[in-house]
């Protein structure tokens, strides 16, 4: 089955997904846009923390007990910086910051961002193609009680705890879309929207303007994954943000953030009861299993977006029938 | 007895020689003028290998092995370059590279590269002023059969084999003198030429005219200690260089050097045989053990430096006398 997919991945939840829908029988029509909202410049090198948690994961170098920075780390750099003065909130480890280091340099020799991004990539082995959704830099900022923040800032250094009031891309209406992502989503039968942050993962990347019209106007079938089980995020502050944003925190909030972009929604079992409300703002949804601790996890859900999709072009689109997959299809 | 030193230091030698210096009975007055010349941009960060070896020896984090470098290094950051396909020839280790980030980023903030300097000495624990020449870029070039190499290229990469036929410091001509180098040695009481190397190291230094004209101008007591000793350098190409650009590679060559600058040339005992020829350029000159394996050797040169520069203030300047110190002055 030859299938060109498209995964709008954020970070860890974006790489679980990642490794699901490679090791899938679809896997060699698999590319991947990968979020940039959370790049942001650390001891003056460019870091990218969704796409090398998507690199990581995906070459086996990942520190899978964290689900982020690279297995068998040191940190030596970080702590000769602490001693020099320098803020180390951020968790930089001595391998991870050959990946700054390279990347910045590249970037000041004037090399596009996404041209780096697949560089580092194929260096390290991956072979899906990892596409940039822009090149230009549209650093997520949330507005708190204590102001504006940068996202490292939220996340690590201050471990999501500061209310939101507000959310901007800075720049993100300006940003042109790489043409490789644009492309690739023209290009596709199938995208999935990874079960990763829908305010500041997949919403960073559904800012830039030409992406979100590339995807509208896609006649690609277009599935997401609910990021929240019942009403809480597996990994990070997705459920708090949802919150704080107007969004109730639960299956039926995801899918209000993504209304008229999807044709189907895949919620976890344990969310059924939020199907009517989301069939109710026009997409279909399934429920199934949706936690992935293990490869095999991941493999299985990525198959079952597989039958979904293929059930939906067996059946005319965007009708997923009972006897399909009836055991995973919502009713 | 309180002097005001300003020691003139390259590398390696010039960093057993501030060692010497720091650890005699007049280290307290010590200010160390280092050597930019050898700066280089690598990854994208700004390294500045003369004043780390200084910085690291006099911080006792010195590689001592090496003569530079820190000890207990490791190179994992360096590793994970070379897997990204980046050049990797300069040894760079994991701790190593925290300076040169942090260095880079403040260069990036503004910071003048003398504060920056004087800041990471600090934070290492320097009580030594550690001063630059220039805060502005004076890359030392090297013009060989092949074409024009920078100096990590020649010093490093290709080891000192090219034959060298040029050498530049670009941009030193329109270079300023740092107000803090230009302070120090106008309160200078003694100013020594460290036994690094006088064409790439000192001659770095010297061709910044403002600091050359302010040595010049100085009415301080001007010693330098030869780092040649029998015809050969102790580390490093300096005879080599000295040869390359038609200076003989012996204590006379280095006399030549420093022809106007000095008062009084220091050389080994095994170079006697040039006193006479060394004398006859308008210096005076002295014998003694300069190899300097040990802390002991270090503090002794030191010691008789000052010897020879209290002889010389109790006798009239720039006379040395047969009994101040005759078992080590020349004759």
């Amino acid at each position: 089955m030859s299938l060109s997919i498209i995964l709008l991945a954020g970070g860890v939840g974006g790489a679980k997904m990642a490794e699901g829908l490679m090791h899938s029988r679809c896997g060699d029509g698999l590319s991947i846009v990968g979020n940039v909202g959370d790049d942001q410049e650390i001891h003056g090198l460019w870091v990218s923390p969704d796409i090398d948690t998507l690199t990581y994961t995906l070459t086996e170098r990942i520190d899978r007990t964290k689900g982020w920075g690279l297995k068998d780390e040191s940190n030596r750099t970080l702590d000769a910086l602490k001693q020099l003065g320098a803020d180390t909130w951020m968790y930089l480890g001595d391998q991870d910051f050959a990946t700054h280091i390279y990347r910045t340099a590249q970037r000041k020799q004037g090399v596009r961002p996404s041209v780096i991004a697949a560089d580092i990539a194929s260096k390290l082995g991956l072979k899906v193609p990892l596409l940039l959704a822009t090149d230009d830099a549209v650093p997520t900022r949330l507005n708190t009680q204590s102001g504006w923040l940068d996202f490292q800032s939220y996340f690590v250094r201050y471990q999501c705890q500061p209310q939101i009031t507000e959310i901007e891309f800075q720049g993100a209406q300006q940003a042109s879309a790489t043409p490789e992502s644009l492309a690739a989503i023209a290009a596709a039968d199938l995208i999935v929207f990874a079960p990763s942050n829908p305010i500041v993962s997949i919403g960073a990347i559904l800012a830039i303007p030409g992406i979100r019209s590339a995807i509208e106007n896609s006649s690609a079938y277009k599935i997401a994954v609910s990021p929240i089980i019942a009403g809480k995020t597996v990994k990070g502050p997705a459920d708090k943000m949802m919150r704080s944003l107007g969004f109730s925190s639960d299956a039926l909030g995801v899918a209000q953030c993504y209304q008229s972009l999807l044709d189907l929604l895949v919620i976890d079992t344990a969310d059924q009861q939020y199907c009517d409300a989301i069939e109710a703002l026009g997409m279909q949804v399934a429920c199934t299993d949706t936690l992935m601790p293990e490869r095999d996890d991941k493999v299985r859900l990525a198959e079952e977006l597989l039958d979904l999709y293929q059930a939906a072009q067996a059946e005319g689109r965007n009708i997923v029938t009972q006897d399909s997959k009836p055991e995973q299809v919502c009713r």
